[in-house]
């Protein structure tokens, strides 16, 4: 055991050093990793310490917890922390103009997707990472400069002005879509191949909030959409009874943009005639509506993800849309696979990092498409019996052949067959079932019976 | 007339004040349109002054000005002194790899690209620039940020680390494909997109030299090429009888790629194997090989252009890849462009701005394509029979019908018809040819009497 060790390591491997730079969901659960493999962490972070400042659920976007986060969390075995504060949600309920609701399973019987808080998430796993002395989290630290080579990263303090140099065996950039590391260091590279698309939609949240005894003023274990085709409106259910609602609306442009909702008046018009039963659970919406800024959103494209010492995880080195809710879901799994890589490569990280970057990089672009992709149907396909229909048949298809087919929002969602094929089956899925929707004129009347007898005869050839 | 006006403007608008960031080809003869319009302006460059180096004319890659090139010198009178140190070039010569060669003209009679050097080209026009103090170029000055808004830049001595700040009515980046005034302050703003994507190729640079009587050693007058399908080398006539050859090839996992050249004896052999003719002209050309830097090839794309006082012109906008000589001619153009804007709006810089963007990216985009389309002409498709047959039609239709078609090489090179018109038109047309050539079963070997008859018939139907 190396002196000044505090790991009590049996075969000491103190003598490792890791730099993360950003201690988001990401950067904090990576250090968990990091410090189980023997390293000693030092976790800088641009931010002041967000397990300071007073929160509630609703002032922070939630995420949906699904297999591929789940998976990040256990194989390090801190998912139970997290299991305690998620709430399940099976499936979606779509809120129509004329205001009655409609509900759409997500998969099969106890299959959900979990509604869990990024605040609360995020102070979990900092906790986690610092509970002892081989983590430590420095904060107000702006990263300004990485020597690639060297493994030097350089922070300057936010507050005091002061700057830090520190070098270590191995860096991590988890400082997200506009990675100050890959900003200052991966980007001025030759051949480093970047790319920022902000697609037309913006979005604002809204703040829902619980009823005077504390319940939710909607259905609990479902996601609440209202789908106006080229816009829509998401609910998301908080543990204090609150919802969180976001918009994703084009910023200018169209009949319903946000450039055009420039009063209170035409906000609360605006809400009054497109989502009628919202504007009655929350009359003040207007107000609400102040209360956080219009955002917009981006896809981030790069490539290599890796140089010298220093690899992009998570936002970093794919920040995607989030309407697949596959954004912490991927940068979770970026670290189940670079823990297996460690294992694989023991520890030799020139092969862990040229793996990863060639493994992950298709699922990266993947995932980008898909979230794209997934925009279409939550706002406008869910509406259309079609497309309804097709899902219909395709759950039908994989409750009597559970084992061998999987939906694309099963295959995403519960289980972490790679995105890159996720995305080619499923449109290679859609396809199929179209034609056997056609072939066999198959028709939302059409009785169970007969659907299964062609379900089968189907899969029988495949 | 303002108090101590240097111009002797009729109506004086001294008071008017620019900055110019980057005193390269753009920079520089945007300056003089600039002084024309009355402002005082003032040019920053991160290099030193070329204009104190000695330069050898292959010591710098050369360019092909064409039509918009020239139209934006003659705009504003200084075509002149650049005519002087051009050589037209009518057609590309091809080198096969028997040592046989070929010639295809590049337009009808009298039609030409000229091979220019870019240190002179650039030395010219900054003289021209500097000739009165209504404009002055400031060097070893790099732009460290730009307060868009403010119309502030600031710079950073190179050699002195002095700090210069100055604010201008206006300002200019004109500071290439990596600007650093696009890094520092586009590029942080909400809903900036921006790519810069690297393509697999990279280029190095060979001197052939002059005879020893200072003649040149391939005919003059035409561009040439050697087509090799996956890679390419060309060679482009300097003044004082030497060529400027520049060799393009994939980085890696190609049969010939730049990383299996790594020696002497490999460079030599290659070019024994692949361009037998131009070793027997240079057989010591793996010295030369080492004279110049493997460089990389980049897209680069981004919008807005314009922001608050800030303009991209040039590069610094739509950086592309040199495969159809259009670099320098787009940004010559975007001065021709952005000085009838000048005057439409009456230099009601907001109006010009935006309706400067609004016209040039959809065309900074077509030549990024027309440019990526053309590598794979220049390299491959010259040597394509198919390919052949079309561009003898298409001369044919061209010469027949000489104000009314245009072949795509003739519209992007001879005329100022919009890149993205000149895209579009140039693939519909070519489809239209393989067509009449399928209908018609015409062949190489087609009398020109029945093609003229087909191409009437053709023609009268449109």
């Amino acid at each position: 055991m190396a002196a000044g060790c505090k790991n009590n390591c049996p075969e000491c491997k103190c003598g490792k050093t890791a730099t993360v730079i950003g201690a988001g969901l990401v950067g904090s659960l990576w250090t968990v990793y990091l410090k189980k493999a023997g390293y000693i962490v030092n976790v800088y972070e641009r931010r002041s310490d967000m397990r300071l400042q007073k929160m509630s659920a609703g002032k922070s976007i939630n995420l949906a917890m699904s297999y591929r986060g789940w998976k990040g969390l256990s194989d390090i075995g801190v998912d139970e922390d997290i299991r305690k504060i998620s709430i399940p949600m099976h499936g979606r309920t779509l809120h129509k103009p004329d205001g009655t609701t409609a509900y759409q399973p997500y998969g099969n019987e106890g299959q959900a997707i979990y509604s869990v808080s990024r605040g609360d998430i995020n102070a979990t796993l900092m906790n986690i990472a610092e509970n002892d002395a081989a983590a430590k989290i420095h904060f107000n630290e702006e990263c300004i400069n990485v020597d690639l080579k060297a493994g030097k990263a350089t922070f300057k303090n936010t507050q005091t002005g002061a700057i830090t140099e520190i070098i270590s065996d191995v860096v991590f950039a988890t400082d997200g879509a506009f990675s100050a590391a890959r900003y200052n260091a991966m980007q001025k590279l030759d051949r480093f191949n970047y790319s920022q698309n902000y697609i037309a939609d913006g979005y604002r949240e809204i703040l829902l909030p619980a009823n005077e005894d504390g319940t939710h003023k909607l259905p609990v274990n479902t996601l609440h959409i209202w789908p106006r085709g080229r816009f829509m409106l998401i609910a998301l259910p908080n543990f204090d009874g609150s919802y969180t609602c976001t918009l994703f609306m084009p910023f200018e442009d169209d009949k319903y943009c946000f450039n055009n909702l420039t009063s209170k008046e035409k906000v609360t018009d605006f809400f009054k005639e497109v989502f009628p039963d919202f504007y009655e659970l929350l009359p003040s919406v207007a107000d609400a509506w102040e209360e956080h800024p219009l955002s917009s959103l981006a896809i981030i494209r790069c490539f290599p993800w890796t140089h010298g010492k220093l690899a992009l995880m998570g936002d970093a080195a794919h920040a995607t849309v989030p309407f697949f809710g596959q954004g912490m879901n991927c940068g979770f799994e970026d670290c189940s696979v670079m823990w297996e890589l460690m294992q694989k490569h023991n520890e030799n990280w020139p092969e862990i990092f040229k793996e990863y970057e060639i493994l992950r990089k298709p699922n990266g672009d993947a995932v980008q498409d898909l979230s794209l992709q997934n925009y279409i149907v939550m706002r406008d396909k869910v509406n259309d019996p079609d497309f309804l229909l097709l899902q219909k048949i395709e759950r039908r298809i994989n409750y009597l052949y559970p084992d061998s087919y999987f939906p694309l929002y099963s295959m995403v969602s519960f289980t972490n067959i790679e995105y890159q094929t996720a995305l080619k089956k499923g449109n290679e899925q859609e396809g199929m079932i179209k034609k056997l929707i056609e072939d066999h004129q198959i028709t939302d009347s059409t009785d169970e019976a007969s659907i299964d007898t062609i379900i089968h005869q189907f899969i029988g050839k495949q």
